[in-house]
């Protein structure tokens, strides 16, 4: 196969997988249907990224990766950080649904991403530095803060649906939303 | 059947269905792996109960009930609020998974549990209320903020695995969780 398919192809499974994934979970995921709705054989699934838990690691990697590129990290500005992961995930829930999937399913427990994990690692100590330097409040320890600040930027891409009107949320609702989570991160983080 | 025997069956059947919900979700549930579990005859489960869904409906309306027995609500004192739910969910994580799957599986997209939402129509409005009065901050619209607490409150019972060290998270760390919350869901609704 040329590089130009190959690539093409692992480019589809990934999009199947995060489709099949988002939708059914990790347990409920069935390779027979990413690989129908890839174009693919199961078998070049299998070669190309692993069993089913390794499948999920890559794509949950790649969508964080593509994440980190769009949503700049700024620890001295929280708010809009904050701001920036709420607007990559109104364009993109994928992630959101993904990373929710992760943390049910009782046969993830053990299981950590790395990708993930060393993300939450070097913006801890980056949020710590930041707080030691005086730029933001320090009365939140930095790990409770920044996995505050990621949840309620996330809290709106896989909503209990009795907390929006039936239909889903609208985009003037989604700039409500955002305004108030502008306000809520920048009370989080303002000096004492 | 008598009453208590009656009685008695229906709380196994209860228990037993928010375990296999909670593990496996509303789509992963098996009515039979309940039934057997619970000790009962599948027929009689239908019977008391109706479908998997009305059956998942009473579930979570059940551990609801729970909650808002054991959380107290006051719109003017939101932390203390926030720290009820939170030791709630340190006891019983059951609400907080079985609403994690409510708003993942795209087969709920339309559900709405009617105990649910009563809930938060009469808590916005006493939210807004108490902004009103002048008792809270109003610079995050009344839902939001309502919105905001339940996440934070929550986020721990559901964790994200990379946040925590491997092993789950300890009583001393939940512990500063739940200081870092209090002071959080503080800073939310101090007048600016």
């Amino acid at each position: 196969m040329k590089r130009r398919d190959a690539d093409d192809t692992r480019r589809r499974i990934f999009e199947a997988a995060t489709a099949e994934f988002g939708a059914h979970g990790i347990a409920g995921a069935r390779i027979d249907r990413i690989a129908a709705a890839a174009g693919a054989n199961k078998q070049l699934i299998y070669a190309y990224f692993g069993n089913k838990r390794e499948l999920f690691d890559t794509v949950v990697s790649g969508h964080l990766a593509r994440l980190l590129d769009e949503a700049p990290f700024d620890p001295t500005d929280l708010p809009a950080h904050a701001a920036s992961i709420f607007d990559h995930y109104i364009r993109h829930p994928e992630l959101a649904r993904l990373g929710a999937w992760h943390a049910l399913d009782p046969a993830e427990a053990g299981h950590r991403i790395a990708a993930l994990e060393s993300v939450i690692k070097a913006r801890t100590a980056a949020v710590k530095h930041a707080q030691r330097a005086g730029k933001i409040s320090d009365t939140i320890p930095a790990a409770d803060l920044l996995a505050m600040v990621a949840n309620l930027a996330s809290m709106w891409a896989v909503p209990t649906q009795e907390w929006s009107p039936p239909g889903g949320i609208t985009p003037a609702q989604a700039r409500r939303h955002r305004a108030a989570l502008l306000e809520a991160v920048r009370r989080l983080v303002e000096p004492a």
